[in-house]
């Protein structure tokens, strides 16, 4: 019987962490000492590179041209399981406790959405027709994931430094389901709750009507969708992108569009400004109510809660600051970063 | 007149980040292209290396040579102001809010422990009595910070990634004095808080309880400390160093020795089993109740918190799974790495 990995809750901290058990050899653990793996010719041993569909678990989604079949080329974006998932998807959830210690058995969803059939060709080149299909993989795995009520939250998330090669690598998302509300997310539906308790309005429709007003901070701007470089951004060119209307759910958004013609003039300036770079991102929907309803959780979230996606490039000292989570320092406030994003025009 | 950095807070997130006013050049921000800066002669233009005691501030505290002069060569482990600081020791708080968002000005204290006088020498390959003089500079500068009713928190801080040079750079930690207290020692003190009003016990006392019995996760134990790999250790590695005793803060702790001798023993077995490693490292003490007493804040505290200092190698994947800070994912269990520590031996 195969060892399940475990997903452990830390009593100090509070944050909830997967634990593998299998393990990584210690070898692919230690610090680099030569920084650059060569990848002499990456699509005769690429799996996720068009033509190796064989090599990956079979396709539980893709945008593919008419006349190609299932897990044979002519995809455009392709989603998959993890070939080496951190949760699985069967099994009981086995919440329970060890001592003072809570846990859960690694139960969850763990695919990656393939964002291009091309090996180097990075998210943040694709246009925006191209971003319509790896959004519309987004929405599909959600709305698909959100069926099933022992996930409460569905977790889509893009780390370009994920694994070692990271600037070698195919690009791909990670779609995570897990039976727990990820810490950052749980915060940020607590905080809006609260506010929203005090106020009677929504936090980020505040947020949204007063950077319209200061316009310091509006980095992108079109009829449905709102790009900020927040106040108390973490990193220099971190940017949220909120529909103008109050929406609960990404997955229920009809302009996906629109947003990936947002998306698309972001990642250009931010080359223009920046060179090549790799992304963060996290599409922060709302938490699954057929998860949650039947134990009340979240009840108000409807009103309270408002989708975003959270980017940020990936430079130099902020992987730094990250890490030691106490504490943030931005090296380059957001006024300017807006700034010089309205400023830069096409590379 | 000089534009003050800003504290600012994130209402979503609740994050407080330091936001610098005067921003860093674009090019200072850019991806790296070339991963190694070359430092040939290192000892000429480091400022922190002995003979250039004039490049920097004046020093704050230095444990040195009967015979040396204050701010010349001779000393052990040294304290300086910081030469770029992000945060200013003089002025008002000047709380405020802006519409929906919260803000001080930048004032604080930003120090620097310069932790050897020979530029090559890393933390992790200290002798433990020079560690122990690096202990005490730490304890001298929070029992020093905590004098001014201003700072909520003192935060001690080393991160081996600091900066672009982090393999080429002088070892030193940053002394950090904050009018607010950090988020992630804000969770741990609130959640310490609730378990004891839930349990009339510390919960890092319970821990240690549990864990001495379990005996699977503790990688070393004198008759004053023991040191962890916690439960949910969020990254290969990680471990926490606790007072058995209960006490609150670290800057009254009268045994910088033991501590020191269990600190040099784990970093020589991690540098067995990974080969050279840069640290990440936090002292969680208690925070400033000269500051928080008339406001009321973590009047409990004493009984509810427990200092710890909580360590991690930074190694491959673990700044890219901080950074996306919703997940942790851990690809090396708490369990094997106490057994790996343990059995490793000296290199």
């Amino acid at each position: 019987m195969e060892t399940l990995n475990q997903l452990r809750r830390d009593p100090v901290t509070g944050i909830w962490t997967i634990v593998v058990q299998r393990g990584k050899p210690l070898a692919a653990l230690k610090p680099k000492q030569s920084p650059k793996a060569q990848n002499p010719d990456p699509n005769e041993s690429c799996l996720y590179c068009e033509g190796h569909e064989h090599e990956t678990p079979p396709e539980i989604f893709a945008i593919r041209d008419h006349s190609a079949a299932k897990n044979k080329p002519g995809w455009r974006v392709r989603c998959v399981p993890e070939n080496d998932p951190v949760l699985q998807i069967h099994g009981e959830l086995n919440n329970r406790g060890i001592g003072i210690y809570d846990m859960f058995d690694g139960i969850g969803a763990h695919e990656v959405v393939i964002e291009s059939p091309h090996h180097h060709r990075s998210l943040i080149d694709l246009t925006a027709p191209e971003l319509t299909n790896v959004l519309t993989a987004y929405r599909e795995r959600e709305l698909d994931l959100k069926r099933d009520f022992r996930f409460r939250y569905i977790l889509i998330r893009k780390s370009g430094s994920d694994g070692d090669e990271s600037t070698t690598r195919h690009a791909f998302s990670h779609v995570l389901a897990t039976p727990i509300t990820p810490g950052r997310v749980r915060e940020e539906l607590q905080n809006a709750q609260q506010y929203y308790a005090l106020k009677e309005r929504c936090l980020f429709c505040d947020v949204i009507r007063q950077e319209r007003e200061d316009e310091l901070r509006v980095a992108a701007e079109n009829a449905q969708f709102i790009a900020l470089c927040p106040f108390a951004a973490r990193s220099p060119f971190e940017i949220w992108i909120l529909p103008k209307q109050h929406e609960t759910f990404f997955e229920w958004s009809n302009d996906l569009e629109p947003l990936a013609n947002t998306m698309q003039d972001l990642f250009r300036r931010l080359k223009h400004l920046l060179g090549p770079y790799q992304l963060f991102m996290e599409v922060h929907s709302g938490p699954n109510l057929s998860a949650g309803k039947k134990r009340g959780y979240w009840k108000t979230v409807e009103r309270d809660f408002h989708w975003h996606i959270e980017i940020a490039p990936i430079i130099g000292s902020y992987s730094a600051n990250e890490m030691s989570q106490s504490f943030h320092i931005n090296w380059l406030a957001p006024e300017q970063c807006r700034e010089l994003l309205v400023a830069a025009v096409e590379a």
